[in-house]
Parts: structure tokens; C-alpha cells; sequence
């Protein structure tokens, strides 16, 4: 790819008119073809083919099938990743799976930018099991250290949903496995977001969402990776009949499935499944090397227009490119109103309690002269103080 | 309502021409509104209000709404039913918090006929707990006597999905508190089916799924009734930010949500539950003991059609209507190879192994005119051995 020249794939997405999109990160857009394709599983799947789509319309197969596609993405095999549930399930399986790996450790070692669900998750996990298990979140930047041979198993989010700010997934990966750790990476901000390589980082398990950079629609299903040469000693802590090797059998007892099928669990949702399929078409052929250069070049245009234009905001994300998932954050005591307003005036971003300013970068859909018309709203919203208008001061339940 | 007098709200629902349906026991039929419904879901919140659409669309809620609306079917107060997830997802909530209430106790008591992905997730906690629990599965009329002191939660399928065996709810409970047990129903092959009260049952938990007689779709959300009086003491297990008292205050530990708000885990399947919305729309004004008038009728007169035609299939569903839910099998050696024929030739029911035809009854889109022509071309198969034809014997994934 020549510097410069655009990755962008516009056409493929609905983005409204006169709207700067930079909550890719959160919900991604909606790709063209989502809604043709939930007409066509509604009316000629579920409609016509009724029970018979399961098999005629290849339904059974679907999170399989999607769960390759994103394998693609993650740098993992085919088979590999299954798809379905939402993310905090899946990080209850990994995370009960990786347990039993390590029966005779009781320490959790995640960090306190992680996002809370997955400290939740672990949370009630811990207190389910009530067997002394201890969840341990020390300040990202002490992770490393904390990696001690009490450690069962380590559990982090690879790109902070707050800061932007990346772990080092392969020496991190490495350390873990110095000390006889098992490792999770759940990739919710970086699957379609920053080159991952999970097969070669060795770690045992990852998980992700498909509703940010990778524009499955909103409640898309989440997915989980487990690496194969260990996915056939696995039992699922969540054991469904769709995990089991014969779901139509109707055995008594549960025998898994066969590798990562395993983590299957309750009967798809094919809807939002096949919304997910059609949108990762968007990503044929999109070389992840290419959007990273296209994510920093954008982050970093970015960062330098707001820095120029808005001396009220603070950099909160790792100056340096390397350092940064595919997201900008900016702190701001007033954060909160000053991001209702500056959606207001047609540039979306989100906003983080307590005071972060949130900008996703998704090459797909976005062009430097976004970049630019959106650092100059900010601009207008920040140095005329449009924020202090009452209108953006009252706070919803989501932000 | 006048006896004899149909209830179908067929005007409602897109059923294929030359197609009578017998299987909306595994997944309803499609409502008429579900496509224009989800077209407005995605172009219209998703598309044009992208994130924004958590408040303005009101997503955020659509949990909660959409399980009123389950309230109202199954006899269950407002705010006291989450939806979400899968159902095989909320037998393990239900069941994990119901253990916590009786910790002194180690038995689980269910019942052989119970659906299999029910008792594969009771293994799975149990495996996962790892504190001695042990799953009992005696024989469905047995499970009364075996409800004992030693039980610390009763857990059954209302209506068997394979016979449409109807336990009684009202007795099972009042026999599960007396020594002492926790209640938990599954409706699965209930809600919308038969009266349900579950509130007057007074017990603890009832889960089921949205996809059969709530035609809700492929993979439609789940639901979890917790009986109001206890919520607000249990600790849930999957302890996601969406049932967090504040998910987005981002905090680091979990606090539960207040009552039933607790029991969501995962950022919900919004598409799947806007369409599941939609089709709950068809039981406005349903009154409940109508419906089951009506499935009686059509059930006795298909037992009766189907006897006097077909001398080779033996029925295995009670004879007394008062015993069934909505539904009736019938045991044949040949039941798959036979169910494809009959399928092949127009009339859609399902299989279940080892030699089980089933039929389901859905008043809501079939009348007295559908059963007669069912029973027909049944009969047309099986006396005629339409059945033995080769392209009917392959077995696949799906039945």
C-alpha cells in the first residue's frame, strides 16, 4: 500500500449523512448488505423453509462457519473459534476451562483497566466456585510483574477500552507461560481493530465481541478461541446440547463435541448471526497490516489536530503508535457534556466515567478529511464552550 | 368463547401455501410484522442512530420490556422475568443460584425425560462446583416420591418434549417447599402453550425459551422468571456488567441489579429481541384458557383422526388431555424415514430419537381443517409405505 492512499471501503456501509462516525469501537456501522440478508433468513429461511432452515438454509453449521471468518482475522486456524453468547459468557467458559488446568493455583491475575465485565464475570466465578480463588488487578504497566508462579491463570483485555493503551500480547503470552500460567486475551477492541496473531502468541484461549470493528449490529454474538492442541482435554463448564458430540441423540449424559464446538452452548441466534456473516464480507481481502497503517496514520492526524486545536484536552492514550489499539482517548473534566455536544454537531464518539473522551479509528469507513472535519467540530465545540448549554448536561443510563 | 369456534389469528402469520405446520413446538412460524420489524431495527436505529440507539430506540430496556410481555403469559408480575441469552444460559443461573440457597444440601433432583441440555448443564456445574452435588434423574412419575429432605432443588421440564407429559406444577412445588427443596420450572414447551401460573405456584425460578410457541425466531432469546420476594437475595453466577446496578459507571467490583435486572448478563441480542417483540404482539387479548380449549380440541381430534387411519403408529403422548401439553407423539419403528415422507408431502412435524413422530398444536395459526389434512396425507404415507422410499433414510445433523 502506497502512503497515504486510503483504505476506505465507504461504499460497503450505511454511515448517515453528515455524521463522523468515530464510535467504531463501541457500535460498529451498518454494512449495506445487513439488511437484505435479515429479510432473506427471515422471509426465505425462517419463513418458507420453517424447521427444515436448521438444515436446507445451513443454520446448524453458522456459527462454525463465522467462526472461521474471524479466525482469519485473529491469525487463528480453521475449526478454532466457535461463535455465539455474548462476550461475558465466553469469558466464564475460558476462564472455568482454564481453572481446571491449573488445579492446585487459586490466583487470577487481570488489571483494573480491564473492562469490568470480564472482572465481573471473574468475580462470580470465584464466589460460584468458593474455593479460595483470589482476582488480582494490579495497574496494567505492574502486570508483567505480577506474573508470579502462583498465577493460574491471566486474564487481559489486549487494547484497554478506556486509554486505548496495548499490552504486549506475545511477551505477556510468554511470561505467562514462564511461570506455568494458562493465558486469555480477550480481543474485544482489537479483533478488526490491530494485526493479531493469536496462534503464534501460544496463548491458550481468546475471546471477543463482533459488534465494534467488525460491524455485526448491536447484541452481535461474541466468540472464543481455544487453542487445538489442548481443546480436546477441555469440559465446558457451560455444557449445552449444542456443545455435545450428538445434540439429536438425546443422550442422558454429556459427551463434548468435537474441538472447539465444545464451547458451544444454547441454540444460536441465527438472525444476528447471519447479519454478523454478511458484515465480515467487508473484510475480503483487507490486508490487517495495511489497516494498521491506516488506524495510526488516522490516530495520529488526530492527535495532532486536536492537540493543535483544543489546548483544554489532555491526551489520555499512549502517545507512542505502537503502544495504542485502534482508538484515541482524551480527558476532560467535562467530558461528559462536551461529547453530548460535539454529537450533537454530528461528530460521534463516546464518553467513559469519569472523564474520558473516546474516539475509535475504523479505516473501513474513514478518511483523513473525517479526521479533519472531526477535530475541527471539536474545535468549535471545545473553544466556544458549547458544552456548558444545559442540553448536554443530563446523564442517561448508557452513554 | 363458543365451543368449536376457531381461535386462529392466522391473518397474523406468514405460513408457506400447500404447508400445514406441526412443529411450532420447535420453532414458531413467522409473525407477518417480524421482517418489517427488524428492517426498522436496522436501518432505521441501527443504521441511522448507530449508538445512540441504546437510549433513543430504547434498546437498553428491551430486556426488561420485552420479558413483561413473557410476564403476562406465564402469570408472572411485571419486572420479575429478564430475557437473554439462551435457555440451556438460564437453567444455569437458576440452577447455581438456587444450590447457594440450600447449602447444606447435595442433590439435584430432575427426571429422565427432562430435555437433555437441562441435565447436560446441571453436569456441567456440578463438574465446575467440584463439592460432591449429584444429579438425580428418576422417571417422571417417580419424581414425586423422590422429592426428599436430601433435595436441595427440584428442577423439571413442565411439558416432556418428546412425549408432551404434563407435570403438575402446582403439586410438584407444594411437595418440593415441603421438605424444604427449591423450585425450578422449565417452559420451554409451556409458555403459550398451556396456562401457566407461576407466581400461584410459588416457585423460585422458571426459565424458557421465545422460539416455539412465541415464534420469536431462530436462536430468540431466553427468559428467567425469579419470584420477586427472593431476587433481591441472590448472588447471581454470571454476573455480567448488564446486570450491574451501574454498568456504566465502570466500576470494579460487581453490585448487583435491582430484582430481576440482575439475572441479564451480556450486551443484549437486539435485533433478535425487537422481532421477538413483534411477535409477541399476536397474544394481545389471548386469553390463556381459551387457548388450551382450542389446543385440546385440535389435539383430541388428531389423536382420534390419526388412530382411526394409521393402525401402525402407537400413541406416546397420555391419553387424557388434562396429562398433555400441547402436543402429541406418536412411537413408530420407521418414525424418521416416516416424518420425512410426511414432511416431503407437506405436513411438517419432527422426530425424535429413538422412534418418536411429534406434533405440536398451535391455535394461533391452525384450525380444526389444518388436523383433518394432516391426518390424511399421514395416512396416505403410512399405508401406502411412502415411508420406505430410499431418499428418506439418510439421517442428518438436524431432525
Amino acid at each position: 500500500m502506497t502512503m497515504g492512499v486510503s483504505l476506505t471501503r465507504k461504499e460497503l456501509f450505511d454511515v448517515p449523512e453528515g455524521v463522523i462516525y468515530l464510535d467504531g469501537n463501541s457500535l460498529g456501522v451498518l454494512p449495506k448488505g445487513a439488511a437484505e440478508r435479515a429479510q432473506k433468513t427471515i422471509t426465505e429461511e425462517w419463513g418458507a423453509q420453517l424447521i427444515r432452515a436448521w438444515n436446507s438454509a445451513g443454520w446448524m453449521a453458522l456459527p462454525q462457519v463465522v467462526g472461521d471468518q474471524i479466525a482469519g482475522l485473529i491469525g487463528a486456524p480453521a475449526g478454532s473459534v466457535a461463535t455465539g453468547d455474548t462476550l461475558s459468557i465466553k469469558v466464564y467458559q475460558a476462564l472455568a476451562a482454564a481453572l481446571t488446568m491449573r488445579p492446585e493455583r487459586k490466583v487470577i491475575l487481570s488489571d483494573n483497566g480491564n473492562f469490568p465485565s470480564d472482572l465481573y464475570m471473574a468475580e462470580g466465578l470465584i464466589k460460584t466456585l468458593d474455593q479460595g480463588y483470589a482476582l488480582r488487578t494490579p495497574a496494567p504497566e505492574e502486570v508483567m510483574d505480577a506474573i508470579t508462579e502462583e498465577v493460574a491463570v491471566v486474564m487481559l483485555t489486549q487494547v484497554d477500552y478506556r486509554s486505548g493503551r496495548m499490552h504486549d500480547m506475545a511477551a505477556i503470552t510468554k511470561r505467562a507461560h514462564e511461570v506455568g500460567a494458562v493465558m486469555i486475551w480477550d480481543l474485544a477492541h482489537s479483533a478488526g481493530a490491530v494485526p493479531v496473531d493469536i496462534a503464534a502468541s501460544g496463548a491458550e484461549f481468546a475471546v471477543g465481541c463482533s459488534y465494534k470493528y467488525l460491524n455485526g449490529g448491536p447484541g452481535a454474538p461474541a466468540f472464543i478461541y481455544v487453542r487445538p492442541d489442548i481443546v480436546d482435554s477441555i469440559a465446558p463448564a457451560l455444557s449445552g446440547w449444542l456443545g455435545h458430540d450428538a445434540p439429536f441423540a438425546m443422550e442422558l449424559n454429556y459427551r463434548p463435541a468435537n474441538a472447539t464446538e465444545r464451547m458451544r452452548v444454547g441454540t444460536p441466534p441465527i438472525l444476528q448471526l447471519a447479519v454478523l456473516q454478511e458484515a465480515l464480507k467487508a473484510w475480503e481481502g483487507v490486508d490487517m497490516a495495511d489497516l494498521r497503517a491506516a488506524s495510526v496514520r488516522l490516530s495520529e492526524l488526530f492527535i495532532s489536530e486536536v492537540e493543535a486545536r483544543c489546548p483544554e484536552l489532555t491526551l489520555a492514550s499512549p502517545r507512542e503508535a505502537a503502544l495504542r489499539g485502534s482508538q484515541v482517548s482524551f480527558a476532560f473534566e467535562h467530558g461528559y457534556p462536551a461529547m453530548q455536544a460535539l454529537i450533537d454537531h454530528g461528530v460521534i464518539g463516546d464518553f467513559r466515567a469519569p472523564n474520558i473522551m473516546r474516539f475509535g479509528f475504523t479505516p473501513l469507513y474513514l478518511d483523513e478529511a473525517d479526521i479533519i472535519a472531526a477535530a475541527e467540530v471539536l474545535e468549535d465545540v471545545m473553544s466556544n464552550q458549547l458544552w456548558k448549554n444545559e442540553k448536554y448536561q443530563t446523564r442517561s443510563r448508557v452513554t
